[in-house]
This record gives structure tokens, sequence and C-alpha cells, in this order.
């Protein structure tokens, strides 16, 4: 049986937008392993109850379960490790890309696309994922993006710690990608499959990036549903 | 004979402030290094022209002469590899830390303590530190500073991502310190050697680690002219 992965879509089960499970998804494709998607939608809890866990990603390896994005590098790292190593034998180093992504990157971009989401849900997800995040941003949805153009600037800005990494190495890893480049891609492909906003400027060094990664394993991210 | 690093300094020979300097001093103690401190100062260039380079810190260990914080990290793991690692093989990896701390934490840090160098330097490097630092921020120094206290909070933000990495973990190198969190450390030391402005504050989970830091190799840091 080949390796399952639980994945958050909306309607469209092709369209997976979690930047968690974009994560996940491509290291199952950087350690070459095949799998089977399995779309997940807001509120479908009890599904993942043989995981003991209530969010995806989560991934089936025969008899193992391991929910949550990080455990799934580290155990994809233990399991293949003949593999592209992710995580390079020192998770402890990829902390803090992802504190940064997770704090600075993938709030940023929430503000500036999370009107664009719920039009993609189905009616149950539709209303957890408006109630919750009106209660977040303790406003209508609408209202968070509706100067979504003047704050570009000021969030292209904030990306300038990737932009000088950039100018150094093709990838945040070095010469070739590692897991700290699908953490801030996974909030990227969030974005591109949820919206039309152009996040980044075409001479942006983090867009050639982008389009690097877009590339990668024969073009999985770009052919994805967007 | 011991090894030489050419360190900045002002008029005081001790008090060493420079941050690039300050990773390559904690550099060479993470690696059990005794060497000898020797002073520079703004404008010495001619005493740096046998390194072909300009700035300091250069490290000087028997023929090899080394400028450059950067690349005296990567000759210590190459020319000391027993010793505990700075950059465990993959430099790559250090490079957005770096790009973070360069674009984030020290020009933060610029803007909060630049007024407090001057009096600490001799004549000659009075002339050209004022000079050049007033062309870089277009205004007197004691005009950048002068709203420092209303911008404190603002910096204290910015630092999130090394708080939600050291909710995870006691160093940014992981369990042991290693040459992300002298990157890190040798920001908040030149603040330390120039300034009484208390950047952090007492309860954060950054403060706790700089504590840490000024603890490792007898207290090193702690015991430094401040």
């Amino acid at each position: 049986m080949p390796l399952q992965l639980y994945e958050l879509c909306g309607k469209d089960p092709q369209r997976v937008f979690s930047p968690f499970c974009w994560r996940s998804r491509m290291a199952l494709a950087q350690k070459g392993l095949e799998f089977e998607s399995v779309p997940w939608r807001f509120t479908e809890t009890q599904r993942l109850a043989f995981a003991g866990h209530d969010k995806v990603p989560v991934l089936v390896d025969g008899d193992r379960v391991v929910p949550d994005s990080w455990a799934i590098a580290q155990y994809l790292d233990e399991a293949y490790p003949a593999a592209p190593s992710l995580l390079h034998g020192r998770p402890s180093a990829y902390r803090f890309i992802a504190a940064w992504n997770d704090s600075v990157v993938q709030p940023g971009i929430g503000r500036l696309i999370v009107s664009d989401i719920p039009p993609l849900l189905d009616e149950a997800a539709l209303g957890y994922f408006v109630a919750s995040r009106e209660k977040r941003y303790g406003m209508p949805l609408a209202q968070v993006t509706a100067d979504r153009e003047a704050r570009l600037p000021a969030f292209r800005a904030a990306l300038q710690p990737l932009r000088l990494t950039l100018a150094a190495q093709p990838f945040l890893g070095g010469e070739a990608p590692d897991y700290a480049d699908l953490i801030v891609f996974g909030s990227f492909m969030w974005a591109r499959c949820v919206s039309r906003l152009a996040l980044l400027e075409a001479d942006d060094a983090v867009h050639a990036w982008r389009e690097r990664m877009l590339d990668l394993h024969g073009g999985l991210a770009r052919r994805a549903p967007c």
C-alpha cells in the first residue's frame, strides 16, 4: 500500500492549500516517495481520531501513523535515510527559520489573502472557518484584506532575510533545497492555491527562488490546482 | 605563538565592541583556543594591509591569515575539527539567521544605540565614525536615537522568532550553542559594550538566553568591559 497523506482541501479535493500540508507533500516528493492524497476538510476531526490528532497533515505509512508536519519531516529522515535529507540530522537547526516563517511570513500572507479562502469551502467548513478567523482577526475577513495592495510593500520588505540568503546561494538549504526551503515555500503555496494576489514582484530574488521551487520534482507544485 | 585576533576597540583597548569581532571571539572560545586580542581602531586600515582586508576581525593563526568573521568560523571548523563544531559542516544552513540578524537585529540595535558610541572613540576614529554614520542615517546621531525608548517595544516584537525558537530549545543551535547563537549574541554584545540602554525585559526568553550566553566559557562575555 502506498503512503497516505491526509491533506486539507475545500470543495475541490485536488486543491490542497494548507501550508503545513504543502511542507509534508514536498517532503515526500524530496524523498522520492509515492503517496495517496486523502482529502480532509475543516471540521472533519472525527476522521482523524485514529491518529489521536485533530489537524492535518497526518501521514500513514503502513502501521505507522504520524501527525504534524514537523514530526513527519523527522520521521521521513529516520525511515528513509538514503533519500536526500530534509533536516540533515539536526532538526534543532531548523527551528529558527520555522519560527520566523510562522511569525512573519505566514501571518503576513494571512492578512493579505484570508478573504480569498471562504469561496473555496463547502458549507460546513465555511461556517467554522469564517467564525474562527473573524475571531482571530477581530473583524470581518473582507475588512482584514481591504487595504492589502497598500500593505504589499511592507510584506515584501519583511522578506529581506530571504533575499540576502538567496544572494549567496540558490536555496535556503544551500546548493539544494532542504526542509528550510519547504517551510517557507509551504506558506507561498498556501497563497498560490487560494488567491490571485501577486505577492512578489517579478524581479525579486524571492520570486526567482519560488520559481525554482515550483519546478522541483517535475513541477509538482506548479501543476497543483490554483 | 598563540592565535591573534584583531578586534575593534575605542580609546580603551579592552572594550571590544564590534558585533563581528564578538562572533569570532566567542567562536575561538567555543573551540577552546587561547588567543591574543590585538586592538584595532577605525581608520587604521594600513595596519590590516598584511591581510589584504580593511576591516576587523582578522585572525592570525601561525602562517594563516583569515579576515572576515564568516571565513574565520569556517576556518576554525576546518582547522580544529575535534572541538565543538560551529557550523556542523553546513555553513549554508547558517546564512539565513545571519541574514535575519544583519537585516533586523543589528540595524534595529544600531538605531537604538549609535549615539552612545562616539564618546568611546579617540579623535581620529571619532571623525570617521560620526561622518560615516550620519551619512548612513541621514541625520545627526543624537537625532537617530532621540525617540529610542518609544521604539523599544517594536524592536522587542521583532525578536519574536528568537522567542519562539527558545521556547523549544535552550540555544538557537539546540541543546548547545553553535554559530547561530554567536551571530545573534554578537549584536547584543555590541549593545552591551557601548550602551546602558536595556534592550530586553527581564522576563523575556531572549533575556534568559542572553544570560546563558554571557555565562559561557567561564563568563567570558560577562566579564568584558561594558
